[in-house]
């Protein structure tokens, strides 16, 4: 107690703002990942408002050997932001400043507290467009997309945020400020460290400025709703999609519970009696939308689509849009609880594993909406559930184990944009050698001797 | 003398190719980087053609504590297969099949050794598209392009290599094998480790077999080229094109010099008494094409164009981009020897490094020919040289160190996609910070503890 009583105070003496009740610690131990209970409460939140402020964090926390968890929106679901044995929550709100939008460089240089979908407008203001689009984009921040390799729906044509990452200043485990690179759009100078850095969840240095490649702003886009009376079809539908030599935007997915719920949440018009639907989005030139349509809808049709619908307007390309970004909010109306999840597989398999979660759920009698961007093979399994109820919950462990295990032997992983966090570490070896996990642990003893850059993730 | 019939020895006895006349090892022991002097002659030159070949020569270098360099087609121009203390030459050569091509889930499994023109003749057949184009496509090798990272002119809509690693397998150090992802698209599992060996120029594993991302192959393409009379106007006219939403395939670029000696060497009608020629290529649907043509046009005109051309058909088409790619063989018509560089700028201050290194060849009394891919602020000066003539030599050595400072004092790093090997690893530390170079020190000890994998490159 006297130990944190001084780390606290330490902390008062170097930073502008720093939360140690216990209920703002409290409030700021858990994130989106809305756990059982929360394993563990930080011992002081502090708000940075510059990289010195991270500095001098950092070397309090070496002073104590406590470790730091970086935090932005606490939109992960994890658990990357969760406590496991205490520490301190280091909060980006306040670095949020778009340091510069450049035309010429088709460059943006910002600050890790930066609202993704703030940055997306401001470059979209310019012609310029930053395509990575997680489902929580209003509110989630760069840095937390960084850490997490953050993807989205249009990852299927435009790559994720590891696509996007130019350059990175990175405040180290000692406190020393490492470059990655330049703001060059290319880079063969040296090891790849921006592309170590997104994705490592915090683990491996603090991010404290991003410059982030943009592109040109495609000049138009439509989304086009695809129905299904079976999962198959529809999965069968995207292959063909893709053989054809047109390369969609977003090739996305809803199943009949998903539609159902969300419809009752956000009334969209969507099919609720089907089995599945596929949402393609279009893009480019103006002159070209019409083709892409007319070759996209012949092949759905010959593919079993039941029903197929086109936005002609802002208006009805954003509704669908919310809708099929409402499914984890809908879910939450089902049961007290819900959780998300991100497994990915070679798409050839894709039919088997959202079949294969399915029937792990209806085994364990447990609900699921299956949302996904299965042009990429990936699938999100929302599990609403009440953990209060202890047998449920006990059905819901092992069902997640099953998926897992299923994801391993279709040759799939066990995130494809979300990271593994707290939550998955025990599961990562089913699908990641030991041979690499090993290196990982490397990397880390290397980057973080003192292992006080949020500890007890990934593996 | 005894030590090195030892390993040779050792070599014979447990693979089925090694190769040990002078001629043999002299032969192997440069690359295309055109040296004055080799540095050194190999003690050995070993075709493997399994995983197990790799192992069993990676046991006998650390029992001999000996270099591997790994080798393709040895067309690397910065020293990267280069022999700087004796070792082991592992050619690659005949581990060049291709594995599996997968159109369901548009990846390509290929050994190291598969010619990369080879690989996008073969995924063009079923409508797939592997972007990365250095010039030397026709005979360097997938091995190769993952340990430079390269680019090529259609890096600027499609990105470099490390945009198409999807997995790879290499064999460690220490003989182990990693497998650094899954054949999926997207990965959040994880560190990146798979970025990281992209570009580490066989510092860190040996790869032995890649899975790579395929695109759809665009229905259409066109080559427009543009004459302007001076410099600072064709640059200025990449900015103006980029400013449309229009998102060209390729912006690359020749400056009098090139276009003089290209055409001398392959005649194909360039306009050879202008200061500098874009090369614009447009892709994508039949239906856009001309659309974009129309407003690339226009811009170009109210950027001073002063002639502009386009590709009608293929011929056309293959002409143009013939005569692009051959200007580093042209140039060695001017003289004995030819080098070429690749530094790389943010393209708002293109035109000073552009116009500072013809300032500074010209202060040296060197004569320079430049290409680049400007889109991507990337220029490769080539200077032809007569390594014969020790005063010119003496010169060639001062401009390359002042180029380099130029690249550094306009924000640019030394390579964008050729890597920098032991010719450029004196200038590094121009352009990396002294904390990343310690982290990847770091990292390379963590990862080659007996400094076996190509030591004496990158740092």
């Amino acid at each position: 107690m006297l130990m944190k009583n001084k780390l606290i105070s330490d902390l008062k003496k170097e930073l502008p703002c720093v939360l140690d009740t216990l209920e703002e610690r409290y409030a700021y131990s858990q994130d989106a990942t809305n756990l059982r209970q929360i394993s563990n409460i930080a011992d002081a939140v502090v708000f940075v408002e510059t990289v010195e402020d991270v500095q001098r964090v950092v070397k309090i926390a070496n002073k104590h050997k406590t470790p730091i968890i970086c935090r932005g929106a606490g939109t992960n679901v994890v658990g990357a932001c969760s406590v496991v044995h205490g520490g301190i929550i280091l909060n980006f709100s306040k670095m949020n400043k778009i340091l510069e939008i450049n035309r010429d460089n088709m460059t943006a240089i910002v600050e890790p507290g930066v609202v993704l979908g703030d940055l997306q407008k401001e470059v979209e203001k310019l012609g310029l467009f930053y395509p990575p689009d997680p489902s929580n984009l209003a509110v989630s921040t760069i840095g937390g997309s960084i850490a997490q390799s953050s993807g989205g729906a249009k990852s299927f044509k435009y790559g994720t945020t590891k696509d996007y990452v130019v350059d990175l200043k990175v405040v180290m485990a000692n406190g020393e400020i490492l470059r990655t690179g330049a703001n060059t759009i290319k880079n063969a100078t040296g090891y790849n460290l921006g592309s170590l850095f997104v994705g490592s969840e915090g683990t491996l240095g603090i991010v404290v400025e991003a410059t982030l490649k943009l592109i040109p702003m495609p000049e138009s886009r439509k989304v086009l709703s695809a129905y299904f009376d079976t999962v198959e079809d529809a999965v069968n539908a995207v292959n063909s999609v893709i053989e054809q030599r047109i390369y969609p935007a977003t090739i996305d997915f809803m199943d009949k519970n998903a539609l159902q719920t969300v419809e009752k949440f956000y009334p969209a018009n969507l099919l609720t009696d089907k089995e599945a639907m596929l949402l393609i989005e279009i893009d480019g030139f103006e002159c070209s939308m019409n083709y892409q349509e007319n070759i996209i809808v012949n092949i759905l049709k010959s593919c079993k689509a039941c029903e197929i619908q086109a936005s002609h307007n802002d208006e009805e390309y954003n509704k669908i849009w919310t809708a099929r970004r409402s499914s984890m909010g809908a879910c939450a109306r089902l049961k007290p609880n819900v959780t998300t999840d991100d497994v990915i597989v070679p798409r050839e398999n894709l039919a088997e594993l959202v079949l294969g979660i399915r029937a792990i759920c209806e085994k364990y009698n447990l609900d699921v909406c299956m949302v996904g961007h299965v042009g990429d093979g990936s699938v999100h399994p929302q599990i609403p559930i009440d953990y209060s109820n202890e047998d449920e919950y006990r059905r819901y462990k092992l069902a997640k184990s099953e998926i897992y295990d299923l994801t391993a032997k279709l040759d799939g992983i066990l995130s494809g944009e979300h990271g593994i966090g707290s939550e998955k570490r025990k599961h990562i070896h089913k699908v990641v050698n030991s041979v690499a996990l090993d290196y990982m642990r490397k990397i880390k003893k290397t980057f973080d001797p003192n292992n006080i850059l949020n500890p007890y993730k990934i593996f």
